[in-house]
């Protein structure tokens, strides 16, 4: 140690955030976090009985005192060894720097950050560049046409023979005249002109990156000249008046003559307003914006480009459109400069849309050298596995009760749902947290998962999902039609409601389970991996970022790999959609990476009834496939 | 000779039209004609003296009676030894086969069917061609996308690889099932399927090529599987209410605003209309009109196109755009398949436009060994020289006299326009023809030629184009002005009006003809030849079918060649157009010839002046210009 510190205070520092709090001996690294502004999660309230609050002590160890029991219970001897803590019980034994790093899985409020999408590096090469050109004047003695001019001085300038856009033809005489023989052209990826200005205008240059969810579009404004997100927008999908499902919504199509017509208007319209809103925040035209970038599932992208998507419905599901497109914004309607461009990242099959693509780009899956999947949970779930090798999908039906749907006290993420739950595995006191800390008015998808972990750990459901008998525990109550519910929460004076979990509510959580591990089981089958040799799972999706990734793995969700393991993205689709507007790079790598993944129809496949049967228990009928909770040795013991 | 001859009845044959007339020995040939159906020109009503009738006799001139003394006075020794021989005065002496070919110069009427201008053979190779493709169903053994399904289909039939346009991508689900999985795609240049229907439609492939004039717009509807026109309609240009000439309507461009936009939906609405009328006529719809493809000056180009012209009335006169051009038809308001394509021939200056490329690409001009000179006489006169190694080109403003404006009597080549002028050298008797032989009620182009080259030929104007005194002539008569006029024709009791040809008349056509000639001499000049030696001119336009070729050149208006290697082309801007339209080989040259061709501009030459006023004599200053009339001994003795 050298001189110089022993002089100034010890710190804790906490990574990757970088905040700092000084070190004060006797008080744990849960209260140093606090201090330091770091939101370490916990539920149990620092009693080191919930397990969430893990950190990992990268330098200063010593410092601290030894594990504790509860420590040595919850943490596994791998976990230990490599410095792993629980933050409650980790306390300060003498003064000296510690370097602390949160796991994303343990930071609270983190979840919430990146569910707008990690933003990996990429270097900028837009599909729509500027380039300055200066020419001599048209005069007697060179009497040459304006095109020939331009098309001469660009190809001095930046190398590039391009043709011209309609709208360049008709700008031009005035532009090229008006900037004193200056112009700006934009060009299309150097092959075509599709803009001309007076003068220089290189400093502007946007395009907007648009998510088409099913439920949500979001739109991200960027500019394009250093790659920054000016402004970002989202709404519903004004599509949800035709049905709440990507299904319900292709049956309206097949109903109404005009109905794709309808379909097609309330999408571009949505898109349209949320252009208008990112350009208006950020003080620009909707003119200024050359290009949109969009992504969806692929009912969601023909819907937008004004495609048939009906036999999407039918078997052989065949998408019309795999290949990414750009295309006149006038023929779709779009808002923005109308010779610019509205492409579309390729889909790659009938249920794996342009959307899964953009999450395949932004995770990097396909360049890792491990075998990794990424998982995009949703009323159809998209699973892409494999590495820089081989690549599979499928897409698995899991339904839409992690939205809520078809659940008792169902609802989605917002103010009031249940998000987190805990219960006491000696009292069974259950701490429930909600979002925003209101009063609960319901149970989100993340607050079902973890309430079915922890009923399933304290032996409230058994491995086929059943609910105990009445009296094994007073909030185990029988219901009209003989099954039983449990309550998680009572209706309280701060206006909370009462909130139960049926018998019902457990079973829509174990098929759509169940569908997920299917797909997983199959795709890594396909690759002939087992689920254990995993080397990373990409969690993509609100839900997949908000949902407990012990509590998943626990129901049997996800595949029985240690947690550090899984990696939240957040909306990665909007991500790729953000890399493929500022790169063509990625979107040619996107294009070629749409042949390259091998599409798997789960429903064809001969395992798929008895495995999806087997996923349905908790965590699975093949205990051994789940080795690391015990349940083995508790089903067999 | 064959006995079999002998046994039948002897002919004379007329070629190239075929028809035939028994031998009536004592007959002249012109009676024969006639009785075969074929109108030979004649003015002097077959008086021998008007030299108009010449044909030539290719087999059997011994049954024909020797030259008279007219037609050795009329005749050159070198016309006399090929065969030539005035219709009139030819009169068969005996029975036995005579083949008689009627040189275009001397057809009567078929000036007339020439305006729809020539057809050279074009192999057929369309920009849009059609490819029934066959292709496995969509299965479950096979869920491929729709567009990877059609494209690996069309690469194994038609070894091409294109795009698709976005309506292919919205009519491509449902057309491929409504076909049973055969479909027909149309392809733009083997790049692009533009169009996708069900079924086989490849017996059905149309495209129209326009011929967008100042005064008047030509639509050609073709079946482009064989090369057929299918129908032709006219009418004048709908932008004639902003302005009779091309400057006019650029000015109107300048001064309202909207100008620009007004002449463009003028003239596009003119075009549509075209488009209508001939798919009425030839029973297809406008939606199977795949492909236009327009011709017209610079100015037309880019009033049709919606591009600015107003930088075409400054110097340097610089086009927007030079280049061929394919657009969407949206993007102009041209009423076809929404998908096709409005195509344009390249430009080669500001005052040499997409018509004259079509001209040149018609006459095979830039194929000819010799070298050889195009004419299209217009406001603005587009004149290109040259051979297949080096190709010159200018524009003369010779303004709107040939087409009867700022002439007295002037009208345009309408029923009861005098046509034809010949003046009996002798009596000085005048025989005016009309068109339709209608009571005469003005004065066509062609008309003020011959009577002004009349006039001169029998003394009335003198080399400076001044008209003789009063007295000379008792046709002369003062005018207030101290002017003299002719008196072409008088009022007859069928309604003739009286039509005099005044001193400001000659001098509007000595204007306009030294600016014709001026062009000539200084485009011959650039090649380095002297105009004797240009082996052939091609006369196109209306104006430049209609005018004879003697009075053109007895004027000073065309160079003084044999008037048998001048070649009427009429409407050889439609024949281009057409071209074009049936061949991409065609229109590839077209790009290549339009970079090819060096423009003069005539008003910066250093010789223009000194040339202009030497043309403006009658035929010229420098008689010696123009040796086969005899001027040179006439005005020096």
């Amino acid at each position: 140690m050298q001189l110089l510190i022993d002089m100034s205070p010890s710190f804790v520092r906490f990574q990757p955030l970088g905040n700092r709090a000084e070190v004060r001996v006797g008080t744990s690294l849960l209260d140093v976090a606090g201090r330091a502004g770091v939101s370490v999660e916990s539920i149990c309230g620092g009693t080191g009985r919930c397990g969430k609050c893990r950190i990992v002590v990268r330098t200063g160890a010593d410092r601290l005192r030894p594990p504790t029991g509860n420590e040595r219970e919850t943490l596994s001897e791998e976990e230990l060894r490599e410095g792993t803590r629980l933050a409650c019980e980790a306390v300060l034994d003498r003064t000296g720097d510690v370097l602390v790093e949160v796991p994303e899985g343990s930071r609270r409020g983190h979840h919430r950050l990146l569910a707008a999408g990690i933003d990996p590096k990429v270097s900028l090469k837009p599909a729509m560049r500027k380039v300055v050109v200066r020419m001599p004047p048209a005069s007697l003695k060179d009497m040459s046409a304006d095109d020939d001019r331009l098309l001469s001085a660009l190809r001095r300038k930046a190398r590039v023979a391009g043709t011209l856009s309609h709208r360049v033809r008709q700008d031009m005489p005035d532009a090229l005249r008006k900037g004193e023989w200056t112009a700006t052209v934009t060009l299309f990826r150097d092959k075509e002109l599709v803009r001309i200005e007076p003068g220089d205008t290189s400093d502007s240059l946007h395009g907007i990156a648009v998510d088409i969810g099913t439920t949500k579009i979001v739109a991200y404004l960027m500019d394009l000249t250093n790659g920054k997100t000016l402004a970002t927008e989202s709404m519903p999908n004004p599509q949800i008046q035709f049905g709440e499902d990507v299904m319900s919504r292709i049956t309206y199509t097949m109903r109404h003559d005009d109905g794709l017509d309808q379909l097609h208007h309330a999408v571009v319209g949505g898109v349209n307003e949320l252009i208008s809103k990112t350009c208006e925040k950020a003080g620009i035209q909707n003119d200024d914006v050359l290009e949109v970038m969009a992504v969806g599932n692929t009912a969601m992208h023909h819907m937008f480009l004004g495609i048939p998507s009906r036999h999407l419905a039918s078997a052989p599901y065949a998408p019309a459109v795999r290949t990414g497109v750009s295309l006149d914004p006038m023929h779709v309607g779009v808002g923005i400069y109308p010779f610019g461009r509205v492409s579309a990242l390729p889909n790659i099959a009938g249920f794996v849309g342009a959307d899964a693509m953009a999450v395949l780009l932004a995770t990097g899956l396909y360049k890792d050298r491990d075998i990794g999947m990424l998982i995009d949970i949703g009323t159809n779930t998209e699973i892409i596995a494999g590495n820089r090798d081989r690549l599979v999908c499928c897409s698995a039906a899991s339904g839409p009760a992690f939205e809520g749907a078809h659940i008792r006290h169902g609802m989605r993420a917002s103010t009031g749902a249940i998000e987190r739950v805990w219960i006491d595995p000696g009292t069974h006191d259950i701490v429930c947290r909600t979002v925003d800390d209101a009063p609960a008015k319901g149970i989100c998808g993340s607050g079902i998962v973890d309430a079915i972990s922890e009923m399933f750990k304290t032996g409230i459901l058994d491995t086929s999902g059943k609910i105990a008998e009445v009296g094994r525990s007073d909030r185990i109550r029988g219901l009209p039609d003989g099954t039983r519910e449990f309550v998680l929460s009572k209706s309280g004076c701060d206006g909370s409601r009462e909130i139960t979990i049926t018998q019902n509510d457990v079973q829509e959580i174990q098929l759509a389970k169940a569908a997920i591990f299917t797909g997983t089981t199959i795709a890594l089958g396909r690759l002939g991996i087992a689920c254990k040799d995993l080397s990373r799972i990409y969690a993509a999706g609100a839900f997949g970022t908000y949902v407990d990734a012990g509590s998943a793995i626990n129901i049997g969700m996800y595949p029985d790999i240690p947690t550090e393991r899984i990696r939240f993205v957040g909306n990665a689709a909007g991500s790729g959609a953000r890399m493929a507007l500022k790169s063509t790079n990625r979107r040619d790598l996107a294009e070629r990476l749409s042949k390259k993944v091998e599409y798997i129809e789960l429903a064809t496949q001969d395992d798929f009834q008895r495995e999806f049967a087997m996923a349905m228990f908790l965590p699975h009928r093949d205990v051994e496939r789940f080795p690391s909770n015990g349940y083995a040795e508790r089903t067999s013991g």
